[in-house]
């Protein structure tokens, strides 16, 4: 029985990476991002339309389908890709950091998550094996273990109980995984803000031998330098032989950031969610389609950019959108975000291929922090 | 100085009629549907989206886009078209059906039409001569002369009353019209549901000269059965060798049966605004997409249609949209009911082409009303 994915380490530049990583349903060159399809689907763009941006693989959610439309509804329609008419791979995450951003409405004990779900507040209950059972129904090339995300600002004690049932749950769900050759099951590291705690979880779930680990219980509250710290210390322990995705990063330069440690995976809300608040990412740092000081700008978003907005439309008339309330607008920024994401990582990984990722680095962050 | 659009009469079946339309923007082939930007944007659509769903040509209005972001503005960025990245013809109503279904925002006298804008509440003033200015500016291909629409319930002595101002008002715009080598100016023709009034207003109008005519004061209140008889009527005493267009008309069936008189050119907002409330237009009816009985269904919205959402998804995945609320909803209707509609016109040339247009709408009507 082969495993659903392999990694092939193509380039190194100091400690970043760039590899091809095969799936199922195709190939992904590293280092690479992300879009959320939350409900299997990525807010304001069709598959076409990801396609185009250079997404390469959609991430989708196990809490939110598992509310609706449910994992069973999801399975008879062939799986989530399939499902949302996209052509490529994807991953789920586990409802993990759910249990994190939903606190509010879950309890939490040994046995699992039990939510009073935010629809119709019926009751979810997650346990390592549900986890297990309800995504390999979504049947995504990649997923996640279940795992335990305290916030930022929790005690060293809370913490090393989460990262000692991580550990716990990452064996069930080990144990729960039941069709390897079609998908393969990650890993999660936490820890915290305490180095010894992320070296101690590092080793454990290290030690399982999943096909590939995260790095979760990140962007939970922590300041960036407290998370770069992190991940600096974190990324070089998990296996070099395996991918390695940092869950829920994020802004631009924190994910050059990360690269430059060991990461190749991301996810992140924040380029769609931006877009519709009018934000877009521009090589010069973010701009506001809102502002008034855009009405009579003729010029495209980000003149570095080749996505279909900066081609097509100006800020004059994206400002014009968003002013009169259009939907227009935030797909337009949508489509330039998300192209965004996904060509500083194209531009990483050539960089990392040219043997010069620390001057690429230092370049792209004079620029997006000035 | 020649005339900025030209006719050309290709094929007649009955009354209907297949021409093609030449414009500074490229070339129309009738009988045509114009999708509905009404501040530049067609509702969750982008020009490139509208291509591959068949749009030739995009309207947008005067009214909305003198109150934002003001005609100045638009003609700075070089014209409607341009400000809103679309490569091809487009054409701008008046204002005068807003002095309609804006009725409680303004005051109309033989001057013109004194707006309370719906926004801030500022004064739009529209004359016969502004009208004229204002689309001059926004640079349509095609524009309207301002007109009175009163509704379908109104008296005879107020419909003639509108006839005669809409008269005296096409005059004046007529004269205004400076720039005829670059847009042509469409008169309209009202007379509610009165035949001879209709016959009165149709010769004062087409006596006028202008390079388009239109038939306006449908879709007000009025049956569809009435609306039809009043269309019968009116289209044929129309110019023969213009274009012919019912205005904000409307449902598939409608349009068809209209094509029959002899009508050329249509738009309405249906196909949008339905796409947003889950109503899909199929050959078989129309569907509502939040109905549960399409929970399980893996078909796409229409068999018969080659619209990219029902290329890519199924009725299952888009009932699921609209019951999540996911913008992707409308946006896949809004691309499968435009192309629904530019599908029909398009079998309707085809029809009219092969000479059996009779036969043709007595099929559809047949599979629309079942």
């Amino acid at each position: 029985m082969t495993d659903a994915i392999s990694f092939q380490l193509e380039a190194v530049s100091g400690k970043a990476r760039a590899a091809t990583l095969r799936t199922p349903h195709g190939e992904l060159r590293t280092p690479f991002f992300m879009p959320v399809g939350t409900v299997a689907a990525v807010k304001g763009l069709t598959p076409a339309m990801l396609r185009e941006a250079g997404s390469q693989i959609v991430l989708a959610n196990t809490y939110h389908l598992a509310v609706r439309p449910g994992e069973k509804l999801v399975d008879a329609f062939g799986g989530v890709a399939k499902f949302m008419g996209w052509h490529g791979p994807t991953l789920t995450d586990s409802g993990g950091f759910q249990a994190f951003s939903l606190a509010k409405i879950r309890k939490m004990d040994d046995a699992g998550v039990r939510f009073q779900n935010h629809f119709d507040g019926a009751e979810l209950f997650l346990t390592p094996e549900s986890a297990v059972e309800i995504q390999q129904l979504l049947g995504a090339d990649m997923f996640m273990i279940l795992d335990e995300c305290p916030p930022a600002n929790s005690s060293r004690e809370k913490v090393a109980e989460a990262v000692g049932r991580t550990t716990r749950w990452a064996k069930r769900c080990f144990d729960a995984w039941s069709n390897r050759e079609k998908q393969a099951l990650f890993g999660i590291v936490q820890g915290g803000l305490f180095e010894d705690l992320r070296a101690e979880s590092a080793e454990q779930i290290g030690e399982i031998g999943f096909p590939g680990n995260a790095i979760g219980g990140v962007s939970v509250g922590e300041d960036p330098a407290e998370m770069d710290r992190i991940v600096a210390h974190t990324a070089p322990l998990l296996p070099e032989t395996k991918p390695r995705y940092l869950m829920g990063v994020g802004r631009p330069q924190d994910m050059l950031r990360a690269i430059s440690h060991g990461v190749d995976m991301f996810d992140c809300v924040m380029p769609t969610r931006h877009a519709r608040h009018a934000q877009a990412f521009t090589s010069s740092g973010t701009i506001n389609l809102k502002n008034n000081c855009h009405r009579e700008d003729e010029s495209p978003l980000d003149p570095q950019c080749d996505c279909y907005a900066c081609r097509t439309v100006s800020r004059g008339y994206l400002r014009h959108l968003f002013n009169v309330k259009e939907m227009l607008g935030p797909i337009y920024l949508s489509i330039h975000n998300i192209r965004f994401y996904h060509h500083l990582m194209e531009q990483a990984r050539a960089a990392i291929i040219a043997n010069r990722y620390d001057a690429f680095l230092r370049e792209k962050l004079s620029g997006l922090e000035s």
